[in-house]
């Protein structure tokens, strides 16, 4: 299996902490997305969303981060990501599809460019919009996860909704979110990052990222 | 089952859909977004991310479209939205979610106040926004549907990529997006509207719809 990526971007993180949590080995070829390596002809041929992660399983090319998610539970059920009981798997999902569909996308590093091409924005604003994406999504789950009364994860162990929530946390770190109104979310950031497979996904520890090996 | 929705929000449109081509009763409850009724105490208890559509649903109240949609797939199998096949679900979820993350969440309404708000962005410059999102990503789409060779529907009948396609239809349309262009789409929607499920799921036929019942 090939994982097409790159170290800062989250949907690439997401499928790198559910490889390993799978225990599944992989190739990871890195894709320089400011280098816009993404829009080449080539890539695009494979990849028509000219997207990072593209996971090259099984004789196929699988853009789309959720869709790989989901299709690598069904095709190596082993280690799953969702649970079995549908009630706990919609509770899982209702929380990922929210980080996936209202945190994500707005913060899609092709919106960010957009907004300063076309609307002059400045980092500053640009830092701010970011800040208000996350945040206006983090509160939400936070509220969700004290209804449910989580611990150290949503259920059992980690799955979908913390692969998708750790690489979220990463950007609110690099971005400056203060995080300490939402205990429930903090608790779990801290019980991922203490898991091997968290660590070796994390984008500090990938061959991309300029600054590995160096203190960061 | 009671579906929570407003009749131009394409993830309620959505919601509409799969319960017809389910053949589920529910019964429809307008939730005014331009009244900002979605953020009141109240709504919010249900549904923290003040969104619509909320489900309500085998004693339980379910936000997120997506895992909505995936969840009553999983709760009432009747007329699949989902093939049976592990690949073919790879691919209609790739396509799906594609809209679903890429399309839909920078041209949600949330998103549209805040370019007016803090970027004094222009009615025109908030048109021509919405159309680069839909065109960006249905540009992929089509290509994937070329490679795919489809007809009238992706598969068999339509499923959960035509659920989640024609409501971004409908938007495109109402925006005056040129889909001349992409043919296996504009077959798709030709196909869909044809059937009663998705027109009844249709905005102008809902009763919150301030135009139901003139011409439109």
């Amino acid at each position: 299996m090939k994982l097409h990526g790159y170290y800062r971007s989250s949907t690439s993180y997401r499928l790198r902490i559910a490889l390993n949590l799978k225990r599944i080995d992989y190739e990871y070829v890195p894709v320089n997305l400011l280098a816009g390596e993404q829009a080449g002809d080539a890539y695009k041929a494979r990849n028509p969303f000219a997207s990072v992660p593209l996971l090259e399983a099984d004789g196929r090319d699988r853009a789309q981060s959720m869709a790989q998610l989901e299709w690598l539970d069904e095709a190596y059920p082993q280690r799953p990501l969702l649970p079995a009981d549908t009630e706990r798997r919609f509770t899982v999902r209702e929380l990922a599809y929210a980080i996936a569909t209202e945190t994500h996308a707005p913060n899609n590093l092709q919106v960010l460019k957009y907004l300063k091409a076309n609307f002059g924005a400045s980092q500053e604003q640009v830092d701010t919009w970011y800040r208000h994406w996350l945040s206006r999504t983090f509160a939400p789950v936070e509220a969700r996860l004290e209804q449910l009364g989580t611990g150290d994860f949503l259920f059992d162990g980690p799955g979908l909704f913390e692969v998708v929530l750790l690489p979220q946390i990463y950007n609110a770190r690099r971005f400056a979110l203060d995080l300490s109104a939402m205990p429930r979310i903090e608790r779990i950031e801290a019980a991922c990052l203490a898991l091997e497979p968290f660590q070796r996904a994390h984008p500090d520890n990938q061959p991309d990222n300029p600054k590995k090996g160096q203190d960061t």
